[in-house]
């Protein structure tokens, strides 16, 4: 039992390698964050005038200096907002969870926000990829953010290769004040890394200062992102005035976990992930496929009931899916109560994501032709 | 006298550290370069149908590959230079050494010129620099390449920063396939090293596939430059064939020493340095106080002669100034038998300097007008 209890507790998060099962709370304490506590809930919800269900549910969970941003904001002082993606394969339907939230952020606050596409960290960090595959990915992942729904004039997408040199400056001032030993601390890295790898956290770490740097004036920066994305932002933030910047605050999501009910979704794990161009029938047979809380047989499960927590199919719906907290959890109830099975359950989950990819599929063609409005090259300021 | 042969033996040449009395013939070993040997001056002189005095002086004295280029150049095939200049400072009359060799290569094979300018390498390896400094020192050395009266057609200099569009690129294929322990080996990094030097020799590999990557077919490049950069192109060698590219070929220039008779001329070293931005009375200032190999008195130098293997004043003829190889022979002779003193010495070449620094700042001024036509940003391919 304490063995068990002991490789419960055994995982590993870091930008690159998100494994086991997390203990969300034991994280904050190990990264030294902040946990979103109801004070800072209630103080969210005064401001903007609502709420919003990923802060609700306790998905964006930990957070650094979230309350100076809003003492800013309240002073009548506007920040910006930063976040990103690595560009490793399309864009997965986890993806979106913080994405849509960022627009939330983005209208609620009516602030300028800044989208990173990460084709250098990917070609870096994957052996076997290429500049032309994540680079391409890239644009194919611009689409997904456009189809979202974001105001052109104040949403700015960038690809790292495109608009180095904006960002080369920045990463220069990171990159003089962080040595070999900080990184490896933080990453973990050896002397086996690559010299892109070592470097390229300095390449992160420049948006956080972009809008300071394009506005001629100090404008402080909030980065939703996934809790495994803080080490960069740590280094950052302890550099950050010794450079001549404001640190950047923080806003942590958890990882939506993937299909298989381990780890986190991941486009390198095909299987176990619903892609945004997926098409109806990969849709069901992902679905068909998925971990669930059910038991052995349907008799069984109609007495005992099944277990919603563990339950990809739930999990889908709770993390990304369904805002309605409680259609939520009528069908966990309903799920324990053996009042319904996996394949209805499923079936519910397999029409709302054909809804919604059909939707979010003819937005983001339409995206092809918006991308000149999103991307910045650097090229024109 | 065993304890002094040893110490006189201990010298470093790195990128950012050349100290002590170098052993150039140790350095090929050290290094793993080869001798350009009299068969080599040969074959350069019948390919050229004439030879320079840097070649027969030895001053460019080692190389890499350097008959591979040859024999490709004889072949019919178009090979590329790079050379390169970090900007700390102005310039000083020992950086045009390598330039002036490099245009007569130029000139004699009519080939293209790529002239790196690494205001990032001198930010990032000099604490207390700043990167407007560094890119403003790189405008003002891109003046004197320009003063030397090379062809604008065929001579393409970027500055890093303004650059690193086209540069990053290739940067991150080379810091792909070079890890920690790879640059430690080479440049002596530790721990403390920050991961912006870290990355930076994959900055100044990328230009050596600069020229295949524009124009989309296999140029090989010859690399003129000083034996103490030899240690960044090493690394870029090991790894070119593995990402598609031809392995760069060198020639390598000993460094020439200070106006004090130590080490290399250095912008660091204002006083014991020439630089082209100096006035008449600053030429006077710094000669008149060089190092010389003359006697205690002038009546005991007319009697026992002058050292002129250890004179800065003879060094600054042979390594920069003086073409004619009879008149270098004949002051050192004269010098030998006490037939010249070196106030008579130094006159000649203040007044060589002068007369020269004269024409150079005249066409200095006139090349502020020509940048445009020489400066790649990257932004118009």
């Amino acid at each position: 039992m304490q063995e068990k209890d002991r490789s419960e507790d055994e995982f590993t998060v870091t930008p690159w390698e998100v494994e086991g099962d997390i203990d969300y709370e034991k994280l904050i304490e190990k990264f030294g964050t902040e946990s979103v506590d109801e004070e800072l809930l209630d103080r969210i919800e005064d401001v903007v005038g609502e709420t919003h269900f990923m802060l609700r549910r306790g998905i964006f969970y930990s957070h650094r200096d979230l309350d100076r941003i809003l003492d800013e904001y309240e002073d009548g002082n506007r920040f910006a907002l930063y976040t990103g993606r690595g560009p490793s394969g399309h864009t997965h339907v986890g993806h979106l969870m913080p994405w849509i939230f960022a627009k939330w952020m983005q209208d609620k606050f009516d602030v300028e926000l800044y989208f990173q596409l990460t084709d250098d960290e990917k070609f870096l960090f994957n052996f076997d990829s290429t500049l032309e595959e994540t680079h391409s990915y890239a644009l194919e992942n611009a689409k997904d953010i456009i189809a979202l729904g974001f105001d052109p004039e104040k949403t700015h997408i960038f690809i790292d290769t495109d608009f180095i040199h904006e960002l080369y400056p920045l990463a220069l001032k990171v990159g003089k004040r962080l040595n070999f030993s900080n990184v490896k601390a933080v990453f973990g890295f050896d002397n086996s890394t690559n010299v892109g790898s070592i470097f390229y956290t300095a390449i992160q770490s420049a948006p956080c200062f972009l809008p300071s740097e394009l506005e001629d004036e100090d404008i402080p920066v909030l980065i939703p992102c996934g809790i495994d994305q803080d080490p960069h932002f740590r280094l950052t933030r302890d550099i950050a005035e010794t450079i001549g910047y404001l640190k950047p605050a923080l806003l942590h999501n958890k990882l939506a976990p993937s299909l298989d009910g381990s780890g986190k979704m991941s486009a390198s794990r095909p299987k176990t992930t619903i892609f945004t161009t997926d098409e109806g029938e990969d849709v069901d047979r992902k679905i068909n496929e998925a971990f669930t809380g059910g038991r052995v047989s349907a008799e069984e499960q109609r007495k005992k009931g099944g277990d919603p927590d563990i339950c990809a199919i739930q999990n889908y719906r709770y993390f990304i899916f369904e805002e309605d907290d409680e259609k939520v959890s009528d069908l966990a109830e309903r799920c324990k109560e053996g009042d319904i099975l996996c394949g209805e359950c499923k079936q519910i989950l397999k029409e709302n994501l054909k809804e919604f990819l059909s939707k979010h599929q003819k937005r983001r063609k339409e995206a092809e032709e918006k991308l000149d409005q999103f991307l910045m090259s650097g090229y024109e300021d």
